[in-house]
Order: C-alpha cells, then sequence, then structure tokens
C-alpha cells in the first residue's frame, strides 16, 4: 500500500440504526463492542446527518455525494436519473472493483434508459440500473409474498438449509411463533416479542457478512471497495435467538415525549402523528415489544461486525482498507409521538458515523470523538481523496472528512442541511397538499435547528436550551430575528446547489477570456487598433 | 389535420434580435412588413423574457423547457447533461420529425455519454449531442479560420457559386472591402460599414431558408417540427447590399444611457462597461458604424421570412402549421454603456416573440399584442401541447401558451425569471469572483425588475417611474420593504425548481399509501386489529 492512498474501502451501513444506540454513543444497556472498537481505531463523528431521513433520498445523497435537492430522488422508488455520477463512477477509474453486499434502495431510471437506448442488462445499463455498484450480492431486504422475487439468493440459501415454502425470508426469518407453534407474521409489529423461526447464522445479518467475507476473500490484494449493506434493524422488528431475548423492559430507555410537543404540534408534524404506525407507538406495550427486538438485531450486527473485522485482521487488511460505519437514518420507536422517520428530530436524522483511516496521517485522532457537523455526501469526497482521486467539487456537494480524520486544524461547515420529500406519505394527502408542497428542509447549526416548510409556518428548536426538542419556537416572536437569518442561510444554500455539472470550475477559470485565442474576436475595432 | 392539433410547427429563432428592432414592435424606422404580417395572423407577446441573456443557456432553456438553474447549462458551451430531455423527446413520440437547419449552440456532454458507453455518433448519441434536434443542417454560424470546420457545408455552397478560398464564409460572408479591394475581415466591428463580398441570395439567412425550404418540401403531408435557427443579427455585423446600404445614420435611435447610471453602478455592471465590447460602443463613430449593418441584417431576415411564409402558403402549410418567431436574447448596441448581452436590462433580456396558431380556436386572438410576462420555456409546452401531448409538468417549467392564444381568461404568472452566469466573462476573473459567484438572477414582475447578485447588493428598478431602467434603488433605504419581497418570491422560486424530474406528480399520488397493496405493511399491530 502506498502511504498516501488507502487500497480498499469497506463501506457499513445499517438501515434505521439511530445514532444513539450503541455504546460507544452512550446506550446504557446496549453493549456494542466491536463497533465500539472500531470507534476505538478510529474518528466517531457525533454530530453526522443523513441527507434525508428515509432510505431512498439519504442513499442516493450518500452514494452521489450530492444533495436531494440536486440529484432529485425524493422519495423511495423514486428513480435516481441515469446521468448522476455515483461512488463507483469516481472509484472505478481508479482501479478500485466497486460492489455491492446488501441494500441500496436504487430504482432504476427506466425511462431515462430508454431514451438513450442504453439495454438494462448491458454492463452500463446494469451499473447506472445498480447506482453504480457491481450487484455481487443485491438485496433490498423486503419481501413479501405478493411481490417477491421467486429466485432470491437469500431464500434459496434458507431452502438449502431446510427451510420450507415459497418465501422463506417472510415465513422463517421474518416470521415467530405462537406457543402453540402457530407461524405469527413479522410484518406485525405486535410479534415482535417472539423470536425469529430460523437459526442465527441462517438470518439476513450473518448471511450477508458471509457474502461480504467471500468477496474480501476473493479479491486477494487487489483494490476494491465494498458497500456492505444491513437491512437491518429495519422492520420487520424480529430477530433470532439468542438475540431475540436479550433484553428486556428494563434495557428500554424512557420514550421521549410530552404533552406539551402534541398539543402545539405544527401542521406537518401532527399529521405525521396521526400516521398509523405513530399511532402504534401509543399502545402501552408498543415499546417494550418492539424496542426489545431492534436492540437484539444491532447486538447481532455488532457480533457480525465483529467476525468481519477478525476477518479482515486475519486477511491482513486492517493495514490498508478504510472502514466506515453508518446508518441510513435513525427510528423514532414513539419518540416524539412518531413512528419511523421522514422527520428532523434527532432520533430520525442523526446517525451513527464511525471512519477508520489505516493511514500513519491518522494516528493523532484514533479513539476521538468529532463535534464537526459532518454529511452523509461527505463520504464520497473522503472516499475518492483516500483512494488518491480528485475531487469534482462541481459535482460533489460534500466535503472530504480528511482533514478531521488528520486532526488538522481547519475551518469547517456552520451548518446541516437534511430534506424532506413526503410527497408520497399519507401526510401529504391528509393536508391536501400538490406532490411539490409537501417538502420541508433542515438546517442545523451549532445551537439552532430550523425546519422550513413549504405552505406552512416553519419549525425552531433551541437545541442548547432544549437538546430534547420539545419545544417548537418557530411561531414565537422573541425568536423572529434568528428565523430570518436562518431563512437566509437556507437560501444561500439553494442558490449553491451544484447543477453546472458537466463542467469543472477549474476548466471555467481555464477558460475564461479564450474567445480571442480561437479566434472570436468581440468588441474588436480595427486591426490597427492596440 | 385534425382541428385539435396541429400538424407542423416551424419554430423561427434569430441570433441577437433585440426586441424592440422589428415595425410591429415600434422601431421608427425598421420595416419588417413580413414579421408584421406573422404578427397580424398570430399573437405578439410583448413582455417576453429569455431565461439567460446569452446564447447557450438560453437556447439550452428553450430546448429543455427549463431554467438555466434546473439544466444547469451556464454558459456557451457548458455541455448539456446527457439525460436533459429536450423538445425532440417530447414531440417525435407523437409522431413529428424533429429536424434543425441553423444555429443551437449545444455542447455535448462527452463524459456524461462516454460514462454510459454511449457512441456519440450512434442515433442516440447523436440526438442527445445535437439537443434532441436531428441536424438536418447544423450550422453555428461562427467559423473564425483557425477553428474552422473544414467540409462546412455553407463553405462549401460558396465555393460552388464561385467565391474562393479555404473559408469563404470568413473571406466574403463576413468579410467587406476598402475602396482600394482589401479584404477587411468582419471579425473588427469597425469594418461594419461596408458591404459583405457576397451576393445577397449567396449569404447565410437566405442560404439557411432555402435549406428549410427544403425540408419543409421533402416533408410533404407528414408531420414536423422545424428548428430553423438564424445566426442574424449576430456579429459579425457585415450585411450584403441591398442590405448594407438601406440605413444610415438618420436611421439609429438615441443610444440610452446617462451619466447617473456610469457614475453609480452596481460593481457587476461596472464590470461588464469595462468588456472591450462595452468600451468600444463608447467611441463617438460605433454606432453609426454598426446598427445600420444591424438594422440591415434583420431587414434581409424579414424578408427572407416571407420568402418562407410564402412558400409555405403555397405549399398549403399555413393552415396546419403553428409558426413561432423569437430571438434567443437582444445585444445592447451601446445602452447603459454596454456592448453585447449578459445582463438583465430590456434591451438584453426581453425578446420578440410571435406565436401564430392555424386552429380555429385562436381566432379570436389575431393580430393582438399581449402583455402577459412571458418565458422562453413557454415554448415546449405549448408545442406539446398544440401537437396532441400531456405536458409532463415534473420536467416542464414553463407554461403552455395555449390559453393566452386561445384568448381564455387565466390567472397568468406575475413575475419571469432570467438568469446570468458570467464565470466565463473578464468580469469575474476582473471582479476576483470563484465560478459559483459569479451569478445574478432576475425577478421581473409587472412594476419591478429586481436582480440578485451572489456576493454584492442587489439592483432595482422601477419599471413604471423608470421605464428606461436608469435610476437603480438596489441601495435605496426607502426600497427596504419591496426588496425584501422581491428577495422571499425569488427564494419561492428556488425551492420549487424540478428537479425530481424521474416521476410525474400524477403517479406520486396515484402510489401514495400504496405500500399495503405491496404486501409492505407499515404499523400495523396484529392481524386481528381493525
Amino acid at each position: 500500500m502506498s502511504r498516501n492512498t488507502v487500497r480498499n474501502i469497506l463501506f457499513v451501513m445499517c438501515d434505521q440504526l439511530r445514532w444513539d444506540y450503541l455504546s460507544c454513543a452512550g446506550h446504557p444497556h446496549l453493549q456494542t463492542p466491536h463497533i465500539d472498537a472500531l470507534a476505538a481505531r478510529g474518528v466517531r463523528f457525533d454530530r453526522a446527518y443523513c441527507q434525508s431521513p428515509i432510505c431512498g433520498p439519504s442513499r442516493m445523497s450518500f452514494y452521489t455525494g450530492r444533495f436531494m435537492f440536486s440529484h432529485g430522488a425524493g422519495w423511495n422508488n423514486y428513480p435516481l436519473r441515469v446521468d448522476e455520477w455515483t461512488l463507483g463512477d469516481y472509484l472505478r477509474p481508479l482501479g478500485m472493483r466497486v460492489a455491492l453486499a446488501g441494500k441500496t434502495h436504487m430504482k432504476e431510471d427506466t425511462d431515462g434508459m430508454a431514451r438513450l437506448g442504453l439495454d438494462p442488462v448491458s454492463e452500463h445499463g446494469v451499473l447506472v440500473s445498480e447506482c453504480g455498484f457491481e450487484p455481487y450480492e443485491r438485496d433490498d431486504g423486503l419481501h413479501p409474498d405478493r411481490s417477491a422475487d421467486p429466485d432470491l439468493a437469500y431464500n434459496r440459501f434458507l431452502r438449502q438449509k431446510g427451510y420450507r415454502g415459497d418465501n422463506p425470508w417472510s415465513s422463517h426469518a421474518n416470521s415467530t411463533e405462537s406457543d402453540a407453534g402457530e407461524t405469527l407474521d413479522g410484518w406485525y409489529w405486535g410479534h415482535s416479542n417472539g423470536a425469529a423461526r430460523v437459526r442465527d447464522e441462517d438470518s439476513e445479518t450473518p448471511y450477508m457478512t458471509d457474502r461480504a467475507i467471500d468477496f474480501i476473500t476473493e479479491m486477494g490484494d487487489k483494490p476494491w471497495c465494498l458497500h456492505l449493506s444491513y437491512i437491518k434493524p429495519h422492520w420487520p422488528y424480529i430477530a433470532p435467538e439468542p438475540y431475540a431475548s436479550m433484553y428486556g423492559s428494563e434495557h428500554i430507555l424512557p420514550v421521549q415525549r410530552n404533552a406539551r410537543e402534541e398539543a402545539e404540534a405544527h401542521p406537518v408534524y401532527a399529521a405525521f402523528m396521526r400516521h398509523k404506525d405513530s399511532m402504534l407507538f401509543r399502545r402501552p406495550e408498543a415499546r417494550e415489544t418492539i424496542v426489545p427486538a431492534y436492540m437484539g438485531l444491532i447486538k447481532q450486527i455488532d457480533d457480525q461486525f465483529g467476525r468481519l473485522m477478525k476477518e479482515l485482521e486475519r486477511l491482513g487488511r486492517l493495514d490498508d482498507t478504510m472502514i466506515v460505519f453508518t446508518s441510513d437514518h435513525g427510528d423514532y420507536l414513539g419518540d416524539h409521538w412518531l413512528g419511523e422517520k421522514d422527520l428532523f428530530h434527532e432520533a430520525s436524522v442523526r446517525i451513527p458515523l464511525i471512519v477508520y483511516d489505516p493511514r500513519p496521517s491518522a494516528d493523532a485522532t484514533r479513539g476521538t470523538v468529532s463535534e464537526a457537523l459532518v454529511e452523509a455526501i461527505d463520504l464520497v469526497p473522503t472516499f475518492v481523496e483516500a483512494a488518491g482521486g480528485a475531487v469534482p467539487v462541481h459535482r460533489l456537494e460534500g466535503r472530504s472528512l480528511q482533514p478531521l480524520l488528520d486532526g488538522r486544524d481547519v475551518v469547517w461547515r456552520t451548518y446541516a442541511i437534511s430534506e424532506s420529500d413526503y410527497s408520497g406519505r399519507d401526510a401529504r394527502a391528509d393536508l391536501n397538499l400538490a406532490p411539490m408542497d409537501a417538502r420541508c428542509w433542515m438546517l442545523r447549526t451549532d445551537r439552532w435547528k430550523y425546519v422550513l416548510h413549504e405552505t406552512f409556518r416553519p419549525q425552531l428548536y433551541d437545541l442548547e436550551a432544549d437538546p430534547g426538542e420539545f419545544v417548537d419556537l418557530g411561531a414565537d416572536p422573541a425568536c423572529e430575528g434568528i428565523r430570518a437569518k436562518l431563512k437566509e442561510m437556507l437560501f444561500d444554500w439553494f442558490r449553491n446547489r451544484r447543477l453546472r455539472v458537466t463542467i469543472s470550475d477549474e476548466e471555467i477559470v481555464r477558460r475564461t477570456g479564450g474567445a480571442d485565442r480561437q479566434g472570436i474576436l468581440i468588441g474588436y475595432w480595427k486591426p490597427s487598433d492596440p
């Protein structure tokens, strides 16, 4: 390995893992020693934000290095336009094999490909359809019976292991049993306190870990970037034993919500409170049924991550591999009267982010915690720089974390942005909004969290005085000045989106005033003039 | 022809033709009877704006139906990204042949095509490279010796006609002669008072008109959309006889500028005043040398347009062809101490726009003048609707002019937008700006013209009190309230750009709440629950 670049990148993502459900982030009952060990080797970014608190758009930002507004794929299964460049477009020319094991939530731009005559199953078509990743194994992890791929690799694996049925993903890995032996469907969250009908080693997280180990082993000394993307701890909230029985109500943190929030809720927030998943968390038994399963799934990820790290060590890959551990967004789990994600409370929008850089340049920061406001889009430029490439700032809207990893004194950004397009959610229909009006934006500074809504008044939280985000100052006359200032910052942000993607700033500077050189004379009077 | 749709579309564009250099728009000395006749048959839109007062981005907006901010091609030769959909993508599926005769200023996205493995000379590659037009004959009209295409069709034509030299475009069509017979290069504007070294019928405007007539004749009764795109009256300001001698200093309008403008100029405006082309117009002889040539070139266009209309009539095409006459932007010609275009005074940003709709539905408005604020991007949806297609509002940011053509009572927009990205201009270097900071935006309401600048204070003009745009109220404390209001409108505009291009609003509404239907249950407790 050159000491200046990393040879490999292991980019591990969980789905719906809250920032605070790791022991290194302070969870008192959920011990995650293997993930903590990565934090001890690298930097844990304690104030990291996803670009949109929902799978699809968040991931499209992770993979393109661009804000949701810029890449345009605003919600799950809104296709990513065919010429959005992705991680693979940047790393492949640097000699890396760029592959996927797990989930991306990528929806291909069928119309865009057809318009260009691009065959979706051609080499280029596959890469564009898979968000730039070679699909070593793609599995987005949700396989309800009525839309399950009959040839799903994981189902083939389960059947080989002796599990029966057309869709053992559903009937075994994501179902449990009643005491009477009746199968209970994991789609129903009331079944989450049962154990999955599958052995630990046959469940999804170990399975995908195996696939990652297969890939890494196959690659030997050849450079790679692997996106290992776990579907868990995303619902169905069903863990196999021993994880299913590991946590009880004594391990559950108190729910974070109060009556004032509900009474004074912003209209959009109130509409999300009325969602089925939010209402479900009002059941007294909801959290004690669901949260232990959620914790068990995380504990399993930690164990599997430990197994993977051990394997990397055995293969000698710890010295030349940059390793990132993160999640696409969080999970309200009933906090703030909400389920799921979508909105901008920390439970939803803040993500775990640990970066281990094997190079000596990062020795000074090992085991430290960074308070810098970092964003999901920072990873693509970080990877490009680590792999020795030049960062194309005319497309990439994030910033390489390298100066932070090196402990250099650097002026960092003053705010983080996240966006929500809830046009596809019931709240949009409930509020009777046109799809373009069902959008909101978060701007979070050191102290403030400001949320601008189309149509409705903004929300505002003072994170110093009110770290729990219970008091919405969005209509408080005393805060008019700060709201105006934050709104102005957001306007600056909009104007400066990188949509001029086909030419670099350097090239623009190089060309400036260059018409003369091509013989195009503008504003000359006569040849005899000076 | 179905009475509900038009069979053909003739989309005529001039280059750098000011809105006010037509007799139907009030020019007292320049008679343009053939263009006026189109206005008498259709609607003349008196307050039409280009989306960016410079060729490349203006045209990319005309052809994509999208604002410059959205399509991203901010200046000449900044490539249009490979998956921006263009007019041809919308009209071709409706059965039209969509072709080009003349200029587009399209720069293809080579990197984008290479990334997708798209061969630029394949059928799809050509369309994408040519901005969606089949290049019946592409000619962008600027052919300096050092970068001239050796095989330029127009040069082959000239040589066939007996004109000599490697590049008769330059040596004949865009040069003149001294009294001593010496060739004088038309790139130098001081030579504009001479006649081109080419016969009228061999000059560029008649040549391209012939190509249009060839195409239309070839097509017979088959449906087509032809973009006839003249390079003139864009510089080189060299007209052939008889047009070269048609106008004299007695026909020149007084220059529109005053000392106060110069003394109080906004920094960006001042930097443009220092451009070579602007400085040139300070010469006392500049306008009387240049403007008569500019007028002659327009007069020639009018005559050729008349010839074309006669041919359409002869072919019976006047009954089934929608005809549009417009320009990509204007020309300061020394007004406001400026040459060229780029900024937002009416001389630069306002464009002629006449639309003739052959259908009986438009009978009520024939010969009328509309004061609606219309934009270049309105043409694509107008064409799509006229051709019987559904307007994809998730991509197209303009509005079909059909209700205005039909004389229907309709709530129209309250402001027009234009944008300028001067990152490639000397003013950017002069002001020592980063490329992203060399951008400004115009918002024009019925009364106000507001210009927001990155880095610098805004400009503001009261078009009621000051129709000549001589008094910049951008720093006037009395106008703080209106500036804030206009700025807020501009912020709304930014947020509502159509970047979610891969899914329609209708499809979003259709899908809302549809996860259940796929078997993805979110927030259900138990099957036994209601």
